[in-house]
């Protein structure tokens, strides 16, 4: 039975709207003033969190296939038209709106700092300034949980790591996105099934609370459970921990060879002695090969703790924390014009500044570790590694997606050759110096700006 | 051109797997069990952030318009058979699942604290048990956008607040839930066309900074804005503040009468002092008509911190702090059984303890003021307010869905009835009672369980 409510879901036929409303105010403005020569956009951190040494590039897949496809329904046009406020001229032109520009990107997966542009779209300029919303809400989402997941990867030293956050996550898209930045940044699985077979991660899942509570008995919701799914992992904590464990150990000498279970979960208390206390029960039992996963409020700092401290975990169900990036929910992350028809462009509002003109970022290594980073002019020729390559020319695509999984093994490299002080929990900052050619632009580029306004 | 690539957008046809995988493997062991009595979950905030004294319901239609149209596509069954993990008669029953239950619930715009149950979903187990992390997912987003805006409306005390965080927010999905949300709790307008266009929604914004790069002077991009459109709100930041107001002020003396212009938005540097020094020479130039607004990092506590200063601020475009209520980025909101085949169940984790059976939440008024709030069993007659009602039996609404506007003015009477300490911005708590006679359900239902285990 279909409710007869208009949906609420954002897709492709109606992607175009989801935009700034000042983005069709000045597009409507430029295209009255016949302004649409080629305008050049950098998206890059303006800083990072305080917790963030580094960040991981992530969502461009999504960036370029609304490119590719960004158009405007006649729904779209007819609410536009509805608001009274655009000239009809400019709701002709948006009816046959394609994006026809070009785009450089770091690949996904790339550490990159503050201050280095991360993608760089240069297109006439009405399709770049709508663009704007867009393309940052999707950078945004995955670079912010690529790099949370980052951290949390690098503190789990090899542990499984499982993404359990689909619930708290910011609504459905974000919780595909931030499955999919996950994975990139490492994690080894998430719960979440459509995530599961829209990109094909890999998916895993125990039992929940609710399960136990609904038999009986704890003993009987286990003998259950066991009884009717292999590698079963069993939720320990519904009522008592460690009675908990003692009905698994009864259930697998009553069981004998039929008992096939992977783990427990520990989802509460004090994590580090039950896990203590939980592998020294279980190794006596004779169930050595049964594994401990603990899912309570884990972070990078909690897994870190744990491990530090000689917890006997083989994995982490990461939930809420990872999902949402708590301790840094967002990402100064910010799309501003550089170049306008040719011309190099600024903005001086205090803590706002940009650097002018087309860009690429230039990463220097020394005995297979990055070293400093350089941002300079698209044309300098350093010795150092190029990071930003072209993705898209004339609003197409120059190659498929890569499979993710590569994607995830680029991601791992340049996690291994950053820094031990930036790949750590404690704060540290990467070097990124402005050449001298990008600061001498800088600098005229103000001066004859000042010359014309006065 | 559209891409190869497959497309990655949630809608109707694959929500039902956006879900975690344990439901599915949970699912299967009830079928196979036989276990499929009617369940009775309940959705509540186990404790509320320590920056909100309160929590605004919200998300309930979508999670209304999921129940009634899930389920599961061929495709989505092909998946799940690809991963082997589930029993051929429960992939059967899958392809003719649908949600046969009842939800009662607390409109939309209701306020609401820890421990109350904002929904309750009464099912067959199955049912009620997949439907957890989309319930989860959309209630969550809902709720914590709600309770974020209602402080940041509160603090503004009547002056404008519009939406401009779109491009922060977590994806597409969060980028309309939470305009929606926002909008219910008090904000005025959104950035958000998609929004405006999905939901009817108020659609404002002003210029971006790119804007005035893109003109040869400041001076030229104010004339060519004000002249292309009425009502105009120019950025005047993009060099400098006040030499940006001087524009203006030169550019109303050249046109006169054609001056068509609603006001000046400050967007960095000391917005307090600015915003001062602006009026001043607004009012000077005789432009006392000249609204001000300002976008500069707001969040309530700036907000407030401005207005009590005396700052001359007409409107608030609030950005990323609301977008992702960066101060409380998450809520402990959870869904638990709390009865099965008409037994009340309980669950002791430490600090995640659970009240058994149905409820109901009733809310003491004095004074045309709350006062309390009493959390007992639904059987219950107390002199006070019920607030769960009945929204869907047996799969369908009951009703369609209110007018956007009316579930605002109901939200907006929410806040007027709470005592002047919770709505503040300084912590306070709301006193929530259990009744005795839940209370008492709470203690026979864990000494039985208890009876039964040893």
């Amino acid at each position: 039975m279909v409710s007869e409510s208009p949906s609420h879901w954002v897709n492709q036929s109606n992607a175009a709207l989801l935009t700034d409303l000042y983005q069709l105010t000045m597009m409507d403005a430029y295209h009255a003033e016949g302004m649409n020569d080629v305008a050049v956009f950098d998206l890059f951190a303006r800083r990072l969190p305080e917790t963030r040494n580094y960040l991981i590039a992530c969502g461009l897949d999504d960036v370029l296939q609304y490119l590719e496809t960004l158009s405007f329904s006649k729904s779209a046009l007819e609410y536009l038209r509805s608001l009274n406020r655009f000239s009809s001229e400019f709701l002709r032109y948006l009816a046959s709106f394609r994006f026809t520009g070009d785009v450089w990107a770091m690949p996904e997966g790339t550490a990159f700092f503050a201050n280095e542009p991360v993608l760089e779209i240069v297109a006439p300029l009405a399709e770049a300034q709508l663009a704007e919303t867009f393309v940052l809400n999707q950078m945004h989402i995955g670079t912010l949980a690529a790099s949370k997941a980052a951290r949390v990867v690098t503190a789990a030293a090899g542990r499984t790591v499982v993404d359990y956050g689909l619930r708290r996550m910011h609504g459905t898209d974000a919780g595909i996105k931030t499955a999919r930045a996950f994975y990139i940044a490492g994690v080894d699985a998430t719960s979440n099934v459509l995530a599961g077979e829209m990109y094909g991660l890999p998916v895993a899942g125990t039992m929940a609370h609710s399960y136990i509570q609904a038999h009986a008995t704890e003993f009987d919701a286990f003998r259950s459970f066991v009884t009717l799914s292999r590698g079963a992992i069993l939720l320990v904590d519904t009522y008592d921990t460690i009675e908990g464990i003692q009905q698994i150990i009864r259930l697998a000498r009553m069981m004998g060879e039929r008992f096939d279970v992977a783990g427990i979960r520990l989802d509460s208390g004090d994590v580090f002695s039950l896990s203590k206390e939980a592998r020294r029960l279980l190794d006596e039992a004779g169930l050595a090969r049964v594994k401990i996963f603990a899912s309570s409020e884990m972070d990078e700092h909690s897994i870190a703790g744990l491990l530090d401290a000689g917890a006997p975990i083989d994995g982490f169900g990461v939930g809420t924390r990872m999902a949402v990036s708590a301790d840094a929910p967002y990402l100064d992350l910010v799309y501003k014009l550089v170049e306008y028809g040719g011309q190099p462009k600024t903005k001086r509002s205090p803590g706002k500044a940009v650097l002018p003109g087309r860009k690429q970022v230039y990463r220097k290594g020394e005995n297979a570790f990055a070293v400093k980073d350089f941002v300079g002019r698209s044309d300098e020729e350093l010795k150092a590694m190029p990071l930003l390559e072209p993705v898209m020319i004339r609003g197409r695509r120059l190659r498929a997606p890569l499979p993710l999984i590569d994607i995830r093994e680029y991601c791992r490299e340049q996690r291994r050759i950053l820094p031990p002080s930036i790949l750590s929990l404690t704060p540290g900052t990467y070097p990124v110096e402005i050449t001298t050619s990008l600061q001498e632009l800088a600098e005229r580029t103000a001066a004859k700006r000042q010359g014309l306004q006065l």
